[in-house]
């Protein structure tokens, strides 16, 4: 089998390769692509030197595509990919609404993307996250309403925010103006509620991807979320605070039992020894952490907890390649030796 | 009119400091005390320096004490300083669940803080600055239900928060290990969902704070509270996302209205332009910003909102003195003219 990766260079990129080195996927090749800017850099994989190629502008030769280049390289391309016979993973937004192209976090509806017509969309990161920790509980107990705040890191932006986030720190002890590019406000010692661009709704599509794709995902609309996206001067892992209204009344005693055998997730819920989700730990983990589980003190029987997961790895590159990885498992991929390019 | 302030060297006494100089209480004589390790500094108070003095073991000759030092201060003297003649406004928690005890925001329930027996309690900072935004919305819609995600400056912890933040995020660029004294892990680009010590429920107190004090202010326990408490690397203010189930339903453009014309209030909410609430313009500032008002997406008719506000200020010093004002303006108090001891 054949993988590729476009978008090689930024945040996301770096993290794929890193999965790669420790997936379970087997492939034959590993070619690099990203713009003619990023192009001709070398990166590392399992030791080995790979350079990055200039995007094509026609098919690429590739069974598998990890595409983390941005919405409008993935709306113009995905589709000519497709055409080469590739299938696509695509960490964009671009197709994660149409009804034909599987959103999919493999441990809740890995099997939603068997029914790929050749795309298949990786969600965003905090409804990732939140999802891992959520689905379980709702299996069992049927969420009815769920509330989230959210706490996200400046790798939500890529490399380039987690760069802002360094650079205008170190300004402020500098005693220089802190700025911002990156960010619609200074992100030093502040924090910004908006995330990506605001809906007529008065919500940002940060807080209604939130909405729709855990419906989505789910394979249920019938209940309810609402979504307060917050950017905090964190680096990388994204936390959220949720509250859940559930059909069936749930103990944290269940909740803790149900979670701490479900995939994807890290019970680290002993409070009285100060053991709780955060990014300090939760940045470079696979599992998400999930705590702070307590019954819910305005819907009786409904839960409230808080989640950390790493924003670049099940918010992003892990979970593509989980994908991938489930494709293969399944037999609906080629499978073949690992062997860098 | 003779005032002193208690715990005058920490960073609600600094602010106490600025806010009565900009206040109209009218008082003969500020008296400033702290313990003996911090007695004998100056403080500046319209351009005149006073001497700290040490706090005495017994009354203190002030018609109305300000107090900061810490519950178990407070726990202990209040009392002994009410015996002696005074008015105690005491910043702690020593007292706010006692039944004879205000707990005043003016704004809200300014009329309570006559009725005092000597202790008027001001309230938690992030429930001080929730109320102000909650309470005009409550009056004309009544909230059923209250959902509180908190992102909280270290300021909350004292100056001492606020310098462990600063010195520990130097560290981390001078490539140290990053470490903590006064916050149960390091802070720098990291949160901690863990203020206040845990409680049997799971909750923190710090959250429970919220819940009691949020009824105890609005006089109203009919409706349901939850709160989730975070610590963020911030200075100061703090900001809260607030979702609200109401029972007469509410529009947005209804509440925007509502708001601004609240007191202690200041609508900041134009998202198109970039201005929502934010900790670093609410920072120094009297009023608590609210913004991101919205129709919420799980209760009909209910809302969503943001707030920021100086938890120093509105959360602390300046409702503290605002009580003062409130007692005096109502005759409740002697009158004097401005002259620093």
């Amino acid at each position: 089998m054949r993988l590729a990766i476009v978008g090689a260079t930024g945040a996301v990129g770096h993290e794929f390769l890193r999965v790669l080195e420790n997936s379970p996927l087997q492939f034959s090749e590993l070619r690099l692509y990203a713009s003619p800017r990023s192009a001709g850099s070398k990166l590392t994989f399992k030791g080995k030197e790979i350079t990055v190629e200039v995007m094509p502008e026609g098919p690429i030769a590739a069974d598998v595509i990890l595409a983390s280049a941005g919405g409008s390289i993935s709306k113009t391309y995905a589709p000519v990919w497709v055409e080469g016979g590739a299938v696509v993973i695509d960490n964009s937004s671009a197709f994660r609404y149409d009804a034909d192209v599987p959103l999919v976090v493999p441990e809740i509806n890995g099997d939603a993307a068997l029914k790929h017509k050749g795309i298949i969309a990786n969600p965003n990161c905090t409804t990732a996250i939140a999802a891992v920790a959520v689905y379980p509980l709702h299996q069992r107990f049927k969420v009815k309403r769920m509330i989230v705040s959210t706490y996200q890191a400046t790798s939500g932006a890529g490399a380039k925010g987690m760069d802002e986030l360094l650079h205008e720190t170190r300004r402020y002890f500098d005693g220089e103006t802190v700025g911002n590019q990156v960010f619609a406000h200074p992100i030093p010692f502040n924090l910004i509620p908006h995330i990506d661009s605001f809906q007529d709704n008065g919500y940002t599509k940060e807080e209604m991807k939130v909405v729709w794709e855990t419906h989505k995902i789910f394979g249920d609309d019938s209940f309810k979320v609402s979504c307060t996206a917050v950017r905090i001067p964190t680096l990388r892992a994204h936390s959220e605070a949720i509250t859940l209204e559930l059909e069936k009344p749930a103990t944290p005693e269940e909740a803790r039992e149900i979670l701490s055998k479900a995939p994807g997730v890290q019970l680290v819920d002993d409070p009285g020894n100060k053991v709780y989700p955060m990014p300090l730990n939760a940045s470079g983990k696979y599992d998400v952490e999930v705590g702070r589980i307590r019954a819910s003190l305005v819907f009786d029987g409904g839960l409230e907890l808080f989640v950390s997961g790493d924003q670049l790895l099940k918010g992003a590159a892990l979970n593509a390649v989980q994908i991938a990885e489930y494709l293969q498992a399944k037999g609906a991929l080629p499978s073949g030796e690992v062997a860098a390019g």
